[in-house]
């Protein structure tokens, strides 16, 4: 039975057993043993379920409400903006992904599939030989179209929970615009929406910056990203990317169109894309050795709520009064649910519950149902307050926005506590050794780039460039790149990266 | 090119190019030539675009925005049934699939992609394996999930737009329950959800009721639809299935619950499911020679408003009402969008507006302007009225709720038109001759359908069972089946089908 090769082939399978079994918590602690605690977390805070295919995962309820949340807010802003939802098909004709040579390395699904066709890596060349047939004149710019869809990527040997998987599902924006300066203007409204999405929903920060020519979308003109840092591992992790690909697929593409004064020209485009990579990156910040931690805005339950019985008590007062708790909060707007099961004990469910991340738990005993009010406990820091039931949903909906707001602030924290700015190679050298996020003046060159990767080679993975983050420090005259000597241009993020 | 090449083979592409200069409008009549009038329909409409590979199309955003007003309602729904959303990978492994024979004949896409692993053409072999990792006892139940994705079915000839697309996007839902009477309720329930889509969204009429064994979904019990029915051509075409799988999956997948009294069962589940065929189905029944015709319900752009300057005339003024009655309609919630584009005629953005299928036209001129009212025209059937713009909201909300029903009123009647009653083998072989949707008494013997096929068989197809309605007519002692002869069970519906 597939399900059971399953547990064996599957990683996370296994542990997931002990769970059902137990209750019991994670074998792996995050600071010992990360790469575990991750797959572990993911699994028993029943986010994925691990697949018979590899590299290819189960986005169970718990995550895909995540997403359809993120979705929600960014398909609502991007439709204020004009942006039409479209779907384009799974397939590629290889006579279109062949057209270009840059844009094709590192996405060749079909290879290792070995079908006469492709499956969409992204759909550049899926969709622009059809912008090339709409667009004729001007008005018939801007075209703003976009698709929520799976893809695939089958190139790469250790995939990861929603952070590196086979297939994913993503938006996928493309747009073409009759100038620079709109294009130009679009990359970095699109930006602001995944920096939003990161920072107001997931609750991490993020650094907004321009990728280096070695790291920029393939084809393109540039690439700006999002990008965000896992202390635990001293990597950064590219969020979301926004970028302008100039004129160069409208020139494969022969994308033209007629402008006001007649003449021919040729589009400006922009595509942009986020992931459900994002949901990784979310676990791995604020997960911690109980489980999931989610921030309030993004979870399907933000308040779960809890009876606590004793032998000789008012059982079913107290029932009733997690009925109407629950009743009172979703009235108020607030996704409240009773843990109303009878086979677990309270504590089972404590722990159960700080699995899978719930923001804020709500226990009512005897003493509470006696005093009217009830036990609130916070997920991100064990924080217990007694409420009132007089006041509970103006107390309930503080705490929540209390906990969205600290979940971000100890992210950043901890985030900001990785940065190091280093002048020299040396210091580059130990500050790498301290997996810190390294902030360094450059000068800006391919080569040196190349050179950096080369010289940091090893188990560990290699350094690169992250981001010139748009917020640059000053840079006094007479700076040196750290790693060339030669004149620097700008600040930039290294570090080690997923 | 890809996108030269496509306008050759795909199609609809010329016909495409033929709008695009001259803005005319179809060269195919519905009555006359169906079958060429849809493909260009469907593409002058701007809801598809052929693609470079036969079979799969694209879905331009006319197309997207009235399939998200459904989902937007199914969706709501389901959740409200407590059905959870998740996503299953898109590929599936070979032994999975290979479990079940019946189930797998038909479905079998790897055979043409030569590609190891297959791609799911729907999702139980993906998903039941874990359903039985994840249910244990009788608290793990019901489990209700479904999924919005696209899925491949490869094995077919004929591809047709929305109809029969080797890709295409739906939703999924598998649910499993302890007894066998909560799935019956729950397809039912949601047998009920497909006929209001049909009925309150897309204005057709449906029937509800039970497959054949031999039109029965492989693998499982018992499957129902809504069944409407194309009078063009004479077929009945499946608007969605909502099948009960007894519990075959369950044996084959070994999905294994402890009840209540402890003791060892087996689940019984459900699948259902609705795709973009919907669109397919109300272009056909709807769509008239001028173009797409739009239920208000599920229209992008419920009303176009578009100036009617004269050289003399005030033409700022006019081009100013426009501006407020889309301020005013939008402000109201209507859909409404102004076409101001100033290198057309009025009379070229009618025809092209009725191309697109907008289900209400709202016309300002001159005389409008100065009697301080519109001209509203139905594009379902051309009446014009005169609109005081005090009224303007509720006269505007009035109409598009009598296009609504006006549409379902002259669908249904038409479809009714061609239901014929028959008894006799010879009134059946008459009745689908003049392309009827025939009402026929049967022995609901296998044998017998599978004769009534061999015996209609021909270039136009063979006809068979569309399906035994619920609401049975009174079956008078003694009649005998139309086809064999022996004692009749039931009324059931014949004819041929997409």
């Amino acid at each position: 039975m597939a399900g059971r090769e399953q547990k064996k082939s599957g990683g996370g399978g296994k542990k997931k057993e002990v769970k059902k079994e137990t209750g019991l918590g994670l074998s792996f602690t995050k600071d010992e043993n990360f790469g575990e605690w991750y797959s572990e977390v993911v699994v028993n805070g029943e986010m994925i379920e691990y697949y018979d295919i590899s590299g290819c995962y189960i986005l169970r309820p718990w995550a895909i409400s995540i997403w359809e949340n993120m979705q929600t807010f960014f398909d609502a802003e991007i439709k204020k903006m004009k942006v039409k939802n479209c779907y384009f098909p799974l397939f590629v004709s290889p006579g279109v992904l062949q057209k270009e040579k840059d844009h094709v390395e590192g996405f060749a699904p079909e290879s290792d599939l070995e079908v006469p066709i492709a499956i969409r890596p992204t759909s550049e060349t899926v969709m622009y030989p059809y912008y090339s047939k709409w667009i004729r004149g001007h008005r018939d710019l801007p075209l703003k179209l976009n698709q929520w869809c799976n893809v695939v990527r089958w190139e790469f040997s250790h995939p990861t929970p929603f952070i590196r998987s086979r297939e994913f599902l993503w938006q996928e924006g493309h747009t073409a615009f009759s100038t620079k300066e709109e294009a130009d203007t679009e990359v970095l409204q699109i930006l602001e929406l995944y920096r939003r999405i990161y920072e107001e929903f997931l609750a991490i920060p993020v650094i907004k910056g321009r990728k280096s020519e070695l790291e920029k979308f393939a084809g393109g003109l540039y690439t700006t990203s999002v990008e965000a840092f896992i202390p635990n591992t001293g990597r950064g992790i590219q969020g979301a990317t926004s970028h302008c690909l100039g004129q160069n697929f409208a020139k494969m593409f022969e994308i033209n169109f007629e402008n006001e004064k007649g003449e021919k020209a040729m589009v400006w485009q922009n595509s942009w894309a986020y992931s459900t990579r994002t949901i990784g990156v979310m676990v791995m910040v604020h997960g911690d050795d109980k489980g999931l931690v989610l921030p309030p805005k993004v979870a399907a339950v933000q308040v779960i709520v809890i009876p606590v019985p004793y032998k000789d008590a008012d059982t079913q007062g107290i029932f009733d009064a997690c009925v109407a708790t629950v009743a009172t909060l979703t009235e108020a707007g607030i996704l409240a649910e009773a843990d109303l099961r009878d086979n677990y004990s309270p504590g089972w469910k404590y722990s159960d519950w700080e699995m899978k991340g719930v923001p804020l738990r709500i226990e009512i005993g005897p003493r509470d149902l006696a005093n009217n009010q009830v036990r609130a406990v916070r997920r991100d820091n064990g924080a217990k307050t007694d409420i009132s039931r007089v006041f509970l949903v103006e107390q309930v909906k503080g705490m929540l926005d209390k906990i969205q707001q600290n979940l971000f602030d100890v992210a950043k924290q901890k985030r900001d506590a990785c940065v190091e700015v280093v002048k020299t190679w040396e210091e580059f050298v130990t500050a790498l050794g301290q997996k810190k996020m390294i902030l360094a003046p450059w000068c800006d060159e391919e080569d040196v780039e190349k050179d950096v990767k080369a010289r940091t080679k090893g188990e560990m993975g290699a350094a690169k460039s992250l981001c010139t983050p748009f917020e640059q420090p000053e840079l006094p005259e007479g700076t040196k790149c750290f790693a060339s000597g030669k004149p620097a241009k700008k600040w930039t993020y290294w570090g080690r990266s997923y």
